[in-house]
Formats: C-alpha cells, structure tokens, sequence
C-alpha cells in the first residue's frame, strides 16, 4: 500500500469520507460503546461515585484520541487534497470550526 | 420524598453509593450509548469526517453532563457527609484529584 | 502553625475570602504575567507559531495549576465551614458552577 | 491588501512567522496581561475565591481565542504554504501535535 493511499478519501459536497484506518477505528468505538455500558452497569450496581467518575474520564480520553486520529487523517487527506484543488478555504474553516469545539 | 434523599448515599469503605438520580443517569448513559454506536455506523458508512467529529463532541458533552450529575449528588452526599463526620480530608482529596482530571 | 489554619478564611457575603497560599499564589500569577508578556515579545519579534502555540498551551496549565490551588483551599476552607454551618447548600451550588466552567 | 497577505508568512525552518493579525494579538495579549495582574490584585485583596475562579476561568477563554486566531493564520499560511511546497507532512505533523495539547 503506498502512502499516498492512507489518507482520507472524501467528497465532502456528498458529505462522504472513506477512512483510512476505518477497522482500528470501529474497534476503539466498539471498546468505547463497552466502556459506556460498563459505566451504566456500574451506576446500577451501586458503585462509588468516584470510580463511576474515574471511569467517564478514561472513556473522554478514548474518546478524544478517535477524535484526533479523525482530525488527522481528515488534515493528511481532505484538507491537503481540497488546498491542492482551490477549495482550501472551506476545508480550513470547516477543520478549524471543528477543532475550536474540542478545544473548550 | 424529602430533599435530604436527594443525595447519594455512601459507603466510600466498600466503594459503594446509591445514585439519588439513578434512573435519570442511567437513561443518558443509554443514549450515550446509542450515540456511540451511532458514531460507528457513520464510519463504518463513510460519513464526511467534519459530521463525524461533530457528533463526538456531542457525546463528550453529554458525558461531561452525566459526569458534573455524579459529582454535584456526589458533592451534595458523600462528601457533605464525610466532613460531618470528621472524615473530610479523604472525601476533599478524591473530590479534587477527580475534579483535576475533567480540567484538562 | 496548626492545619485548621491551613485553610481560605471566608466571608461569602462580603465577597471576602484570605488565602492560605497567598504568597505562592502571587508568585505563580507574577510568572503567568511574565509568560504572557514573553508571548506578545514572540509575536512582536516574528517567532514561529508553533512555538508559540507551545507556550500559550504552557500558560494555560501553569492558569490551570492555580485554579486547582484555590479550588482546593475553598473546598478545605469555605466550603467545609458553610456545610458546617448550614449554608452547605449554596456553597455546592457555586463550586459545581465553577467546577463546570473549568471542565469545559 | 488582497486577501493573499492575509496569511501568516513563514519560514519554519528560521522558527520566524510574520503573524497576519499582529495588532490584534497584541492588543489581546496585553489584555490578557492586565487581567492576570487583576487577578494577582483580587488574591492580594481577598476577594472571594469563586470570584477569582470565574475570573481565571475568563482569562483562559481569552487566551483560547488567542490561539485559535494563530492556528487559523497558521493553517491558512504556513501549512498551506508547505502542503503547496511539498513540505505538508511536517507542517500536518506539527499542526495536529499542537491541536493535541488544546485539545485535553
């Protein structure tokens, strides 16, 4: 596989995106949906707060680093292709609207 | 139901508490749930990377909304209950080193 | 100096509170002044913008380090003394206020 | 000015930026500069902490809006410049590493 291929392929006036590391990604989301549930299991089972509270800040974490691999292959892919194609405006304030939300 | 139910109820010993708004939490937790999933499903369907992140934001905030659930009741309970009876230090520093990992 | 003195002495209405870490407070904020006055010094004198991306994200940690400082003294301090006093209730209130302005 | 100056001009390998929007990050930043020196004069007045917290919690916005203007300029200058030159891996490298420490 060249390198050329890792990136994002996407159509954004489609609203479609071809990921790159789409089967690592499915399985951190799939880890995360485990992780969610398991914070429900234990509110029902009467857990402490604390370790209840532990738990939703390691799913954040999880949760912020398919984020950034988004952000990244979404950079390395549709934004380097819509700069190279005229229509880098739109991708960086797109990219960057995005990133003003996770930064807060 | 009086208010002074409205708390979470601990045994910080046996890691254990009774959620006063259980059911409320666990509800969201479900929607979570689903929204993770959801995420997944737009991966796996090649959804534009912009919506994508869109809707992660979406979730990390409503699990910062469980989370500042969890900590109010768990102010309001555990730790209030802690400094009346004489056990305040250990409530503060665990109420602290959890408050320190969601500001970043 | 005996460990009850180790905590904000506060007078919630009059908007008063004196900080047990008083000293090493303003010896931090001096230095966060000094750091943002050398981020204006890198973006009068043309540095690289990474570099100084670096050092706003530094500035943000050393705000962030203060905050906790003093979010743990009035926990220690104001916040024990009005559930000890039976004003517990709209000292929860603000500091879950505050608490969620900060895990934005 | 046409809307090509608008960038920021770089030269990453001399760590020199030329910032498009000067002015107003100076103009900013010394806003900022005067609010961590209020802050310095609420801690050495005794003013209450959570006025203090709310007021740290502004600074930090503030300085959240500093460097989401850099990292505009920075991508419609710099990286674009390098995606353009064929220098973009790098530039996506940087970009995104910085983009990480905002993000948590």
């Amino acid at each position: 596989m060249t390198s050329a291929d890792d990136h994002a392929h996407c159509a954004p006036d489609d609203r479609q995106t071809v990921q790159p590391h789409k089967d690592a990604l499915l399985r951190r989301l799939r880890r995360v949906e485990g992780q969610v549930r398991g914070v429900a299991g234990m509110v029902e089972g009467d857990r402490y707060c604390i370790d209840i509270l532990t738990q939703i800040s390691a799913i954040r974490s999880a949760l912020d680093a398919v984020a950034l691999q988004l952000l990244e292959d979404h950079t390395r892919g549709c934004v380097r292709h819509a700069l190279q194609s005229g229509d880098g405006e739109r991708a960086i304030e797109e990219l960057l609207h995005v990133v003003g939300r996770f930064s807060r």
